[in-house]
């Protein structure tokens, strides 16, 4: 039987992608929404509902998916605290994948990270992290550089804020201290965002790199956890459970 | 108390390094042989040994390490099976670290291009290892190439046999098959090593890379066995475990 | 005054490219044709032409643009002698810029490699090639890869032919050649194009990378060519000249 | 005839390696004096004299070249204005390479850049610069890093400072200038140096990686341009004449 996938949030270019992804995939899209439209009538006519609409229709979304017995992927982003417990509830009684991000590889990065940090010692190692992005990006690092910083400081049993950053050096900065995890960052062109965290000893380098080209890597994971989840028992999961890596 | 540890296969380029790693790690020498010498003297001596000799006198170091109830680092390569089997049953008493391949970042590669292929189905994504060595270097693809993708294919479930290598394209290839390794080489200079595994999809790249520049790394990670080693319980371990990758 | 583009070739996704560059450009597309239409209007109603239709064109194109006075920029491939002899007896009255690929970076790349191989002698200085394209690609290297090889040969006062080619090393290869052009190949995913070039001596690397997104980028390259060429004297041009490399 | 090389400075590090690379070159070391030492014997005995002492003898150095009539290659760095005036005195009678960096690539590198950026207009490439050294280096960037930024700025026909330097970015950093020059900075393990140059547009990417292994680069550079040296008509040279990119 081909996999009937509902649609929340189909209108506009990730709603787009999503439908794209779901043929690619040998799937059907069973019905689609925008941010309004009968949502209930959605996941009945669904198998598995993927929601990429907005933080105020998570809740209901959630309830609608325990009521009626429909896993869910939610993509929605900016969750409050009380949505987000409305969506553990509803975890209690269908199985659902609720991610920051879809992106397969940017989800494996961050568990790679975290086990070659417990692996290198930072006495000898020392932790590096350069990204790229298109040059209308008003912040450094980018959030993903801070995740990937999260994960190696996790790695070696401390938190980012414990080991330090080393950001933007410019100027007289002194000797790299021993511990703290460097950051640079590059602007330029239209990159949609590429990131490497460096391993650096005297004897070798240990490098990981990962380049973002389009959105759609984002569609292509949430079809992906879509695919997952609907043999899955209740419960909360995200994307290192569809990938393997939790 | 520091740790004592003595060195069979001290003459020569790598007993050399080994002597330097040992200080640089706050230990100290606790005696050396070269290929022969007293053995005996030099296990009573030491709290750990760390062998590089050679496959002839790996059998008699790992019985005098069962006997001195020494823990043992072995080093030598080229073992016979009745050689590894010495070894394995001189585990059963002390524990012993023996390894093809001493440098942490290598041991960390295998182990994570393995779960990387875990994580991204060969449908979607293409693996290629690219490897460069120096100019003296007769055979391609390099071990170390041949182990990565021998670590693909076992993430898949499936031996590097059975997806198949396409190595060395040139002139008329025909499209790119799904599921087989590519392989590409380079030869330049006098690299020491440089191997980098990509896994190629359309909206994303993830890629590894190892670069070595000297033989001191196999050095490094021989003493950091030593270190791992003493405290563990009578077994047969190899790097992964040292690195808390197994 | 706002410079007046002619697209001949304007229907189909190239077309569609052009026209938007034009735009991005600050000059207006004066007209377009497709592969029919009223080619002598569309000179006549042009301050610049760019042509982007097939070979079989190219002559009666070419011989508009010298009888209405209008530069021209020649996209179309594929000539025959005797159709580029056209091209090149119009060349006589009016300034045409001809090439076979107009992305700036790839002229560029030719035109750096050049100089690169002049001035790091082959007894050092190891030249290798790497070329990476998307899974469907059937041959291998890429011509660009070709081209790049036979600049490197060039600057070095010979021919690829005679200087020769490692292509596909696989096995045992035995030592690398002095002088000799290496060139490994990588294919996966739907890598538009990358190209590196390295120099690799035992104390230094030096390299050159060109990655290409999309097509877009040869459209960027032909506007290019037509603001700059307006002001020329007549002659044949390639983009070397455009980029003032030549 | 096998070249006689005179070395003044020939003690120390660099001195090694300035021996073994005369060696390596197929000529041989006529003699060689430290920082004091008979300088007007070793100029007699040579062919070619190079010199890597200091700023203190470089002014005797030159006029011992002038007079004896022996070409001269000076490594030596920090010369006053009054020192080097007195270089280039000495140059109006014999030739002389004076240069303050003899790392064929790095010289390359600056031509190389200067030539990309003169070709890619800033509207549409931005400039990127990133660069790794060691853990002890105490400043950023590094003077070979701002070098290049001085050659892209000069290949558009400005200065540095007029186009400007966005380097260290961190925090709330705005949207990228549209000509400014990027600095990125890496530190760790024990690299020597690597630069990258990047000119990143939307559909292209093109860089430019220059990696130093061991400063033996150095005294290959210095024996090129020995060797080179011998042949010139008498005037004041820098590496740029030797690699034939001046």
């Amino acid at each position: 039987m081909t996999l009937q996938i509902g649609i929340a949030g189909i209108t506009g270019r990730m709603g787009q992608l999503l439908s794209e992804e779901v043929a690619a995939a040998g799937a059907v899209v069973a019905g689609g929404i925008g941010r309004s439209g009968d949502a209930e009538a959605l996941f009945s006519a669904s198998e598995v509902v993927i929601d990429f609409t907005n933080a105020l229709t998570a809740e209901r979304h959630a309830e609608l998916a325990a009521r009626t017995g429909r896993p869910l992927v939610m993509g929605s982003s900016g969750l409050s605290p009380a949505q987000e417990a409305a969506v553990a509830a509803a975890a209690r009684s269908v199985p659902i994948v609720y991610a920051a991000n879809f992106a397969p590889g940017v989800n494996l990065l961050f568990a790679l990270a975290e086990r070659m940090a417990a692996a290198l010692p930072p006495e000898q190692y020392d932790a590096e992290i350069v990204e790229m992005h298109h040059r209308q990006k008003v912040d450094a690092p980018s959030g993903t550089a801070i995740g990937l910083g999260r994960a190696v400081a996790r790695g070696r049993g401390r938190t980012l804020e414990e080991v330090g950053m080393e950001s933007g050096r410019d100027g007289h900065t002194g000797p790299r201290g021993t511990g703290p995890i460097g950051f640079a960052t590059l602007r330029g062109g239209q990159v949609v965002g590429e990131h490497t965290l460096l391993f650096a000893a005297g004897s070798e380098h240990i490098s990981l790199t990962h380049r973002s080209f389009d959105r759609r890597v984002y569609a292509t994971g949430a079809v992906r956890a879509a695919q997952w989840v609907i043999v899955q028992p209740p419960g909360l999961y995200d994307m290192k459970h569809v990938l393997g890596m939790a």
